[in-house]
């Protein structure tokens, strides 16, 4: 990327004219279509990654992709890459998002961007401008994470290929392999060329909704996405022992959910003291054994999501945490795991301030509000692109906060707004 | 029922004829067999009501008790009657329990009780006495209620048979209903003559383990059963809002898990000053949606399983739950549902009297302590035959309190002092 951190005058023209010929109705279009795969007649969408109605979507993008004179290409990931050629070979300005959908999600979630880099293409073929290096359109390949866990394995896998054996061997509920997944979904497209994981890119922008309250709560339709939470996952496993309710006094009982409510009540003690940091605490999973009536629960699991803007107050968290485990009498056993923990994420000045440019305008010329900056509380591909080039991410709002639902939902005048803001972004770096 | 507390002396000699005549060894015998059907590796039987696995152990039953020279007889509950004649046809004096378990129960738990009951005719038989009235050992069906709820099917609609066309409608796990199987078991035995329900009985004893650690504990083998302890059950579902772990800041969550916490800790809270009372509180099935790591819990619902020997505790619950759903501040709703409520159980002083005296003399015997008196904590057939004639229940002790568990366990001595109070006090009510 070049460091300059403003577009230059003549990439400035080219980023507003592309902003300029990005057209809301075409967008929308586009939306709908692609909700048609797995659409529910609720409004949602159920298209788990590299099932039948993924393959079907994914053939889809690839003939709308070609339409628009693209080149088609898919790695080892199935990672799906739709490249407009540049004047130059130099390494490409990245885009994109992701197909998949949760088990019941909405028609943005992913979608949107993946949609909105396409119609970024349209809109330069429409305003007849050749950029300085090629654009990439990426759809990756299972961001959800909830077929094949953990999510962004497409995204992980093109950053670091030495992460895709481990993530061949992960089995779905009916014992496919996410390997076998692949090969499927490879043998189905045997006419797209295969490319390398980890190519070199020059800089990548994720347009994406923001799948939670805040942008709607300022009424601004567009985020800078400054950074994404830390985030740290614990299992708390509490074993006491299984006995019939009416046979066992209170003063004999090992009853592993007393002590897990005991433990889950100190737990939301600590984080309603750390709400001022925003710490934000989930205790969302919970397996009881043997889950019965009149049976005292002998076995008690429950994971912990723990997330924050600020590295230190999860540090805090997990002192706590250790500490609340290892201060609880009773006559049973608690074992602590933290299974999955990442550090935050923080995308570079040079890339917020251009995003910044391009929000701003998108924005001054629809005569709303000026983009905030906000931080990002869940996952996304550009997480993982940030370990490979320079990246950004913008937010349209999610109404009412509500995403991974079918009642997922954002303003068609804020998905344009998002669609040109990228636009610009994307040029603006396309001719650096 | 005679109206006198105590065996008169010509009844005396025939019931102490009897407890003298109880084999341990063949009784040890007939639970090692009985066990085999759904014996598993580790000790423990699975058997539940009216598999097909069930319907051979009641094969064995059939064969066993004709064996014994029994009038086997079957009522619409597919409850079996083994029958031994008396003098005169008299209501006769009913023992017995339940064959079948839980998904992994004991070789004890209801076995036991039938087995001891067919035990004490065959001693009978040894010893050459005819009582005045008949002696009918049953087994009842699907008292455990894991596979069709409620339990005490069998005892309940035999009691009340306007109960049965409810529980015909009931189904299992694999959309079965209780009347297509109840079918299924009736016509495996063509040639068992059908009864009717409701049938008039003299008076009840049901020997049982104990299922709890009171006995152990005590260091005595057998316990006069004073009643059945009251119990309420309750269903408290939460409903708040399931949202992006990430993106959903605290102070705008509708988190159920939070809430159900909070609640459940207040509950825990109540029955600790309560524990002077006996007060028992278990909070053993939770259903939480979507049940997943990194989504906010949108609906929680729990059960309460509360019970106490004093009414009036649970009275004091009752009032105390109902505030503390009322007084709980959250943006989600509660609902709180009473489901079952049974009031305690309390059987008749004379019929403690009998068992007390056959008790005591089996222990005198063989030079063990003699018997306590104590509260069942869980539900037995006997509950049911309380409301239709005198009743009595005899415990022997459970290992550890153990039940509803492979490791199930009762010392062969304790099971022969059970089996030889129950003849005694089944012959002494036999002949008054």
């Amino acid at each position: 990327m070049n460091t300059t951190t403003q577009a230059q005058p003549e990439s400035r023209a080219a980023a507003e004219a592309a902003q300029d010929h990005v057209q809301g109705d075409r967008l929308q279009a586009a939306i709908a279509e692609l909700a048609r795969f797995g659409g529910r007649d609720d409004g949602g969408v159920s298209r788990q990654t590299l099932t039948d109605i993924d393959l079907q979507a994914r053939r889809y993008l690839i003939d709308r992709a070609g339409a628009l004179g693209c080149v088609v290409e898919v790695d080892d990931c199935a990672n799906l890459f739709f490249r407009r050629p540049g004047k130059t070979d130099l390494p490409p300005v990245l885009t994109g998002s992701h197909a998949d959908t949760q088990p019941v999600g909405g028609k943005l979630d992913g979608a949107y961007g993946v949609l909105a880099g396409l119609e970024v293409l349209a809109a330069l073929n429409d305003a007849g401008i050749e950029t300085l290096r090629p654009i990439e359109v990426v759809a990756w390949t299972n961001e959800e994470g909830s077929r094949f866990g953990p999510g962004a394995m497409g995204s992980s896998a093109f950053v670091d290929p030495g992460r895709l054996p481990d993530y061949r061997k992960v089995t779905d509920g009916d014992g496919v392999t996410f390997g076998a997944a692949l090969d499927r979904a490879l043998q189905a497209i045997p006419e797209v060329p295969r490319r390398a994981l980890r190519r070199p890119m020059s800089s990548c922008v994720e347009l994406h909704i923001e799948q939670g309250p805040v942008l709607e709560a300022a009424r601004v339709p567009l985020g800078i996405v400054a950074g994404i939470q830390s985030v740290r996952w614990y299992r708390v496993t509490l074993t006491g022992m299984a006995a019939h309710a009416g046979t066992t006094p209170m003063d004999v009982r090992a009853d592993a959910m007393a002590a897990a409510v005991d433990v889950a009540h100190r737990l939301y003690a600590h984080a309603a003291q750390a709400a001022a940091s925003q710490l934000r605490l989930t205790l969302g999973r919970w397996l009881v054994g043997p889950n019965s009536v009149n049976t005292i629960p002998g076995e008690v699991e429950f994971t912990i999501d723990v997330r924050c803007v600020d590295e230190r107050v999860l540090e805090r968290f997990d002192a706590a945490l250790g500490e609340i485990v290892k201060s609880h009498a009773w006559p049973g056993r608690v074992e602590l795991e933290c299974f999955f923990s990442r550090p935050p994420t923080r995308f570079p000045a040079e890339m917020l301030a251009l995003v910044g440019q391009a929000c701003e305008r998108a924005c001054r010329q629809a005569s709303q509000p000026p983009p905030v900056a906000l931080t990002s509380g869940a996952f996304h591909d550009a997480m993982y692109l940030a370990e490979h080039c320079p990246t950004a991410m913008i937010f349209v709002p999610s109404k009412g906060g509500v995403s991974h639902n079918a009642a997922e939902e954002t303003a068609p005048h804020e998905l344009l707004l998002g669609a040109q803001a990228l636009a610009y972004a994307v040029t603006a770096l396309a001719n650096a």
